[in-house]
């Protein structure tokens, strides 16, 4: 089984945006042990996509197209596809008939400008892959022994597409070997931290291998397993698994993939508890990460983004003299600001973040990076002390990020 | 002028990590007017290598590859260029130097492993391009009317030497046209409306093109102009941007590549005037974007983020008829939400969001999706009803997208 990924679009070539559906389609595709040999990425230029198509059926037996699916005269997919397969292109009611109910849905009866229409022609003897979360149907291109499959390029309708329609597609279509993988996922230990810890484990193992990586401020180990079937792989899978989790148990925080928020979710919830948040630094993002969880309603009570220090003093009660005597960063203001929202909003826990997330407004004694994180908690009040590197956004992710995993440990 | 992009790893293909030097590289190479035509990704495996580097060698000008120098047998792109080019591999003394001077800095005299040697090897006639961030020399092969260079795949190496050496060695050896881009942004229209304004436009440029594209719920026109200098594609852009910004004023906000969330900042700042949130669906993530500028501590007061009803009466001061009779999702408790935080906070505007970001929580009357949004300014109280298709994390980007979008058009 030999798979092949094509990516259209100018706007990668001119480096605009960072092409992540390709690493989506790579990960997906190897759950399902579908090999991948190539990926070529090429612009919206007629010419060039049918060059590129042409070779990738030549020597592949699953090509995976995304992006070009857009109503747009810049939008080649369909046609480079009819022209490569040699079928023509014929309109598909029951994907116009979808298209059209996108439009009344968000805009009313009668609002679909008429070049989206345009998107409901498909190869003939294509099947259209339904799109739920935006106007450009997929579609898949059985051929002798080949199939094509084409999927939009924004990632928000590519990603659900992919998972309800084209992977249980492969799976079927293409039996063989399986990939099956198990992710670890840490906080509170860096990538080489982890490394250290495990070197033995990782220089060792040939089936599952085990690779440690990291990606959003998290780290992560993946154990990766090829077998005849799920069971077998899983099979493999578990004793390192279980060697990995024994050792590295103070950092380990799912086994399944999840994020810190969804288990912090977990947590409060098997406790029966409640979390209210008073944000300096970090500016809501913590807010927003916590509000990422289905259900958060249930056990986030509020948060408070208290950028000024009248609103530290007016609704969390944070003292005007600690604010004068210590300033806004300090541990002091940190402490204040977690018992009080936690005061304020009649929670369990109240967590706070002071910092300074720059480029500006540091000084030598309070650099940028300086973050102080407290966790008010029913018995006592803790605080943290940490310096972050990189640019503002980094300042912000790392603090969110410490706050959380600060927040998980408790709740252990 | 074509240019070419191979990226050499297998773990780019396992959808192990996302490629970002693909990205770097392409807006360097635009940046000295080099057209990038295609972008391939291949393996670590010695046939496909040689196999695309030949195909790339064929059809470009310029061919830069990134990856496969390590030290590792895995590492196969000196060998590979050196039979693509038909050079043998010759040791570099002055690499060899460079290498060893490296791990004598970092851990003494004599602690060059074995493998590292094989890095100072060059195809015959290559100049190696010195790298201060790591081990593996990089190299620029000259051939008859093109060029191969090769740059290690880890990005922290990669970057700077291609900044400190290859992009001089470009701009020099490829003299010519260069590419000029322009990026126009716009909020509270969609891709296919745009180009539906401007369709004649976009049918009629050749120099510079006319390209819409959408990414993170903003869409954007691309012009793309190629001329002797930079000034001169200006000229050509500016008669072009100025046509395309008459008919679309209602919905450009950057005309420089802009965030809407710095737009505002600027707009504040030039207004002296002042900014509180209050969240309910989104959890923070207003904030958070507003608070990614730099500065932003100036004109953003606070924020709440009320997702208890008893939050939004304490801190905001809803009346708890208001959520009786109409609901917390209701254009009545929107228009408080507003008001009341304009008030706590002392702020010029008071921007609030409440709405069903699903999955749970959808009635036949209330649907998950549906989000008001309600901006109270000095004068007076906008309330905005949308409904917005998609999963949680989008219904939650696309209201904190459609409240900065309200901010901006009332501050203009």
């Amino acid at each position: 089984m030999r798979g092949e990924l094509v990516i259209i679009g100018t706007e990668l070539l001119l480096g605009e945006i960072v092409d992540t559906n390709a690493q989506f389609l790579a990960r997906g595709l190897a759950s399902c042990g579908i090999n991948l040999y190539y990926k070529s990425t090429v612009g919206d230029n007629w010419v060039r996509i049918v060059e590129t198509l042409s070779r990738a059926l030549s020597r592949s037996d699953l090509v995976i197209i995304s992006g070009g699916l857009g109503p747009t005269e810049d939008d080649l997919t369909r046609g480079a596809v009819a022209a490569v397969a040699n079928r023509p292109l014929e309109l598909d009611e029951e994907a116009l008939e979808a298209i059209e109910a996108y439009f009344r849905r968000r805009y009313g009866e009668g609002q679909m400008p008429p070049n989206n229409r345009k998107q409901a022609y498909l190869p003939r003897g294509a099947s259209a892959i339904p799109n739920h979360w935006g106007t450009a149907p997929g579609f898949i291109l059985e051929l002798p022994g080949k199939a094509i499959v084409a999927l939009p390029g924004v990632p928000a309708e590519l990603e659900p597409m992919f998972a309800q329609t084209v992977l249980p597609y492969c799976r079927q279509r293409f039996q063989g070997d399986v990939l099956v993988t198990k992710n670890l996922s840490f906080a509170g230990i860096g990538e080489a931290g982890l490394e250290e810890l495990l070197k033995d484990i990782i220089l060792s193992q040939t089936n599952p291998t085990v690779a440690p990586y990291a990606s959003q401020g998290m780290v992560r180990i993946r154990l990766t397993a090829r077998a005849a079937t799920e069971e077998e792989g899983e099979a493999l899978i578990a004793p390192v698994a279980d060697m990995i989790a024994a050792r590295t148990e103070p950092y380990l925080f799912s086994t399944t993939g999840q994020a810190l928020e969804e288990v912090i979710g977990q947590q409060l919830t098997a406790r029966g508890q409640s979390l209210a948040l008073a944000e300096s630094c970090t500016g809501g993002l913590v807010g927003h990460r916590i509000t990422n969880v289905a259900g958060s309603s249930r056990y986030f009570l509020r948060g408070y983004v208290v950028y000024s220090n009248a609103a530290k003093v007016s609704d969390l009660g944070v003292q005007e003299s600690t604010l004068a005597q210590y300033g806004a960063v300090s541990p002091q203001t940190a402490q204040e600001m977690a018992e009080g929202v936690r005061r304020a909003a009649g929670a369990d826990f109240g967590l706070a973040i002071t910092g300074i997330a720059g480029p500006d407004g540091g000084t030598p004694e309070k650099p940028v990076g300086l973050v102080y994180i407290a966790l008010a908690s029913p018995g006592d009040t803790i605080v943290e002390k940490h310096h972050f590197a990189g640019a503002r956004g980094q300042v912000k992710e790392r603090s969110a990020q410490a706050a959380l995993t600060l927040l998980w440990k408790n709740l252990r």
